[in-house]
Parts: C-alpha cells; structure tokens; sequence
C-alpha cells in the first residue's frame, strides 16, 4: 500500500498523518507553528513520524501533500497568509527539494472540500460548493468532479459582497460576506442583542458561536434574534454562491456546523426560499460537513495523489 | 461545409441565419415572435430560408442551435421564460421532430457567452466570464475552456446579492444585483439625480442608458453622479463573480457597452480595486464583448456544433 503524508499546517499548530488511498489517517502527529525560519525543519520531524508510521503498516509513503491557510498559487507559494505571517514563500518547493518525493500545497479551504468531496458529504454528487465558517468564511468548489480554484488558485468566496457599501474588510473592499457571516460576525451581532435585552442568558457567558446556538434551545430571545440575523446573513452569500455555481449540494462546515439541524434547517429554509427559482428545476442539498477536524490532512494527501496516480 | 442553423428568438424578434464554422453569418432573416402556437411554424419559415442559403453557398445545414431568453433546461426545455410567456415547453424537442436535424436550445446569455469566447472578445483565455446588460443581467461563464451552466443550466448570476435586504426582486429575492446594475437600473438612478439637479440636461431628453452616457460626456454633473453610483453596483457584483470565480477575463455586454471606454475604463478601475488581493497575483482583463447582435445567433449555433463533431 502506498500512503501519502497529509499535513494540516494551521496559525497555531500543524497536524500530520500518513493517509492510506481510502482516506484513513495511520496516526495524527502534531507539532506547534513554528516561524517561517523553523518551519520545514519542524515539517521534516513531522515528516520522520508519519514515514515509521507508514513502514509499520507495512506500507510507504508516496507524497506528501500540505494544506495552510492563505492565497497559495497553483504552483503551491503561500502568496499571502496573515495567519502563517508569510508572503511570497516557495513552501511547497523548499519541502520538496527536502524529502525527494512529490508535494503539494493548497489552500485549506480547498482541501476541506476536496475531502468532503472524496470522504464525507459530498460523495455522490459531480458539483458541490463548501462553506467552511471560522475567524474567516472558507469556501471551495468542486465542478464536474474536479475541484475548482479559479485562475492561480485565487478563488476568494468568503469576499463576495452582500452588504453593498457595508463594514470594511480586511481586504480592503466594503461588505464582503465574511463580515456579516463567519464566527465572529455572529459573536458581534449576539454581544448587540445582549446588550438590547439585559435579561438574555448570553450576558451570564463568554459568548462564543455555540454558545449562541446553545441559548437558541434554550429559548433565549436575543440569541434566536441574533441567529435569525446571523442565518440570513449567511444564506443570503450561500444564495448568490448558488445563483453563480449552480451546485447539487452546498457542505457546510466549521465550528458552528456542530450545532446540526439546529442551524442548518432555518439556513436551508432561507436559502432554498431565495435562491434563483428554488430548488423546482436544479435540486439542492444544504447539509453539514463531515469530516471533523481531519479534513485538513486527508485533503491534503487527497491532492497530493494527482501527483502519483 | 457543413452550417449549422443558429436561432436568436427574442421576446420581439426572431433572427436565424445559416452559420459557417468560422462564425460568419450567411445572411440574416428576421420574424417577428408569435405565440407560443404558431412559434414553430414561424421557425419552420425561416429554417426554410436558412437552409435555401446554405444550399445555394455550395454547404448543407447539418443541425439547428437556439437560442432564447428564461430558464432552459439542460435537456432543451423551456422551463420558465417571462419574456416568451411560455413555461414548461419542450421547444428543443418540438423542432428536432419536425426538421429531422440535431437541435439544441439554450439561454441566450450563455450563447452571448459562448459566441464571445469562441470568436469575440473572449478568445485566448481558458476561463471567463460575461456581463450582458439588458432589462435585465445576463450572466454566462467559460470555466477550463467549457461553457459551465450549473446543475440543470440554471446558474443565474444575475440574481446574486449585493444589497441584502435591498428592492424586491421579479425573482422573490431582495438585493438581487439586476436590480441595481441593469439598464434599466442606470434609468432609475438616473431619474433620481435628474430630479435633484433640475438643470441637468437629463431633464431634456428620454433617459437611455446611452443618453445618460452622453451626458456624462458633456460634462453634465447629474449624468456624471448617477454613472458613478451605476458603477459601482456593477462592480460590486463583478467583484462577487469574480471572487468566485475567478476569471482571466470578464466581457462586459449588451447596449451600454456601446459606451466603451468612457464606461469601461471607471468599472476596470473599481473592480480591481475591489477585487480579493487586486490583480496582483492573477490577472484580470476587463473588456467589451465585441460580438453585437450577432451574438445570440452565432453563440446558439456554436453550442450545436457539439452534436455534430
């Protein structure tokens, strides 16, 4: 069997695995983010771990495959990345000169959805759009069964604008979806209904987003207003990503996606409402993601095998 | 040689010409559109005539390719389409059986799209994208050198949302971008600031989207105002479309694009400006389609050509 190494390199710490060809992780080694300087140093002991791992099961290691945060190219340099404070780095041709085998670097929105794609909820279908919703919205595509990244990888779907005019956003444009709908434009709308309604249950917590969610079944009116807010904030970017690419189904994953049906029911209502002609002519499934926290890994190792196949 | 019939029906008119390979028109019958009753026997004449061309330039008609406004199947039906006040009408089928040649129908703004990339402005690049600016937004895209219409051909990229919780929408949605940046959009906004400017020149004459461009022209300090709010709904949406997917190149269409540059130049300028890390790391150019009224006819014919290579 040949494994590939999948490695989730995050601001905080990088996860990484040997992956075997149906998607299962050998075991998950980590390590803390180190500076740009020590980082393929830290990669090669991570590296080390996941090759012994792969040899014990008797199997090799074929490729490796990265997945970072940031705009990475199609020839894998981390253009930009504010989380890994790097610009213009040939990470994926540093890595590669070191370990001799084939690597791979992508955009770890992109590799959540290539493994919702192969492994999780999107299986079944040849075109799916994922929203992955954290400090940012993460977004990917996949198109007639190929994931698609637009030119030089830069596909940007979290800044589509919503709110015309609306907050700034860090990329310098005006009302990007991303500030009306990650995780922490949730935490903002609910601290303003907190503050509206004294008695709310969110003034006696840390407000995160599932803590939010956790008021809402609580019955807690400025969590429901707040997540009322928040879902058609959502829906309305999930609505024109639609309109656009049109997909069969629409993953969404992140954090919040753990409160289920809870979120994702009046998400798909709004949507499935406002979308172009509604689902009538061209069905669409709104559902959550599935693969946890190892999608990073495995859709990593899952790009990384073009390289070998 | 081998013409392929293309068809540009229209909510008033009817254009068919016999199309060569290369996309020159052989000549050009008009009709005007009757009911849906009479609609294929009027297509019946002016195949009639096409096919009396192709014969008499030495060629054979060899399939037929329409192309109209609403919402087309994948599999040729109209499932929707305002303008034809007709819905659910299997339109392709109806004329397959009566000619006896490979048919095809399909949007016109994706024939507009497909017209361009072929043989307009679009040709070079793998991926585009194009803007049709009409009553409403027209919206079609080229992705890795395929025309991609979504699941069912129902992408409608004009419906995506720029102004949530903005003016009701034909759709049902709110915001919807065609509300904003269509012509008939300029023509509104113009209206407000003619009201408010009373010795604007607008005031003089019927507001056309090119009329206000006139007057932009002249200097005239309304004209100028409702030009550069029109702009930047445009681009806002441009700036969505673009932050997904990502194009190397975006066609601006329809009649305001008669404007060129005086229209092209500001739009260019905001939408770089706008767009996910700017133009730095993938390029974009934005243009004028160059097709014409050419282009629902010879777009229509390119998509047939499928059936026959």
């Amino acid at each position: 069997m040949r494994t590939i190494i999948g490695i989730d390199i995050g601001g905080t710490s990088i996860k990484a695995s040997a992956v075997s060809p149906n998607g299962r992780l050998l075991c998950i080694h980590t390590a803390e983010t180190p500076k740009q300087e020590e980082l393929v140093c830290v990669l090669e002991s991570l590296v080390r771990l996941c090759k012994a791992d792969a040899v014990e099961a008797g199997a090799s290691a074929a490729a490796i495959g990265m997945g970072s945060p940031g705009i990475i190219s199609t020839d894998g340099k981390v253009l930009f990345s504010n989380n890994l404070r790097m610009r213009n780095f040939d990470l994926r041709a540093e890595v590669e000169k070191k370990f001799q085998l084939p690597t791979s670097l992508l955009n770890d929105a992109f590799c959540a959805t290539l493994a919702e794609y192969r492994f999780g909820a999107g299986r079944g279908v040849k075109n799916m759009a994922m929203v992955t919703i954290g400090t940012g919205i993460g977004f990917g595509a996949v198109i007639n069964g190929e994931l698609f990244t637009g030119t030089n990888s830069c596909m940007a779907g979290g800044h589509i604008i919503t709110h015309a005019g609306g907050l700034d956003c860090t990329c310098g444009s005006k009302g990007c979806w991303e500030m009306y709908a990650s995780a922490s434009a949730l935490i903002r709308i609910a601290k303003g209904y907190a503050q509206k309604y004294p008695e709310s249950a969110l003034n006696a917590k840390e407000i995160t987003g599932l803590a939010v969610a956790d008021c809402v079944r609580a019955g807690d009116r400025a969590a429901s207003e707040a997540m009322q807010e928040y879902i058609a904030n959502l829906g309305d970017g999930m609505v024109s990503a639609c309109n656009i690419l049109r997909p069969e189904r629409m993953v969404v994953g992140g954090g919040l996606s753990g409160a289920g049906e809870l979120f994702i029911e009046p998400l798909r209502e709004y949507v499935l409402n406002k979308m172009f002609i509604g689902a009538d002519y061209a069905p669409l499934d709104i559902v959550c993601a599935q693969m946890g926290n190892a999608a990073g890994i495995i859709g990593a190792a899952a790009y990384a095998s073009r390289m070998i196949e």
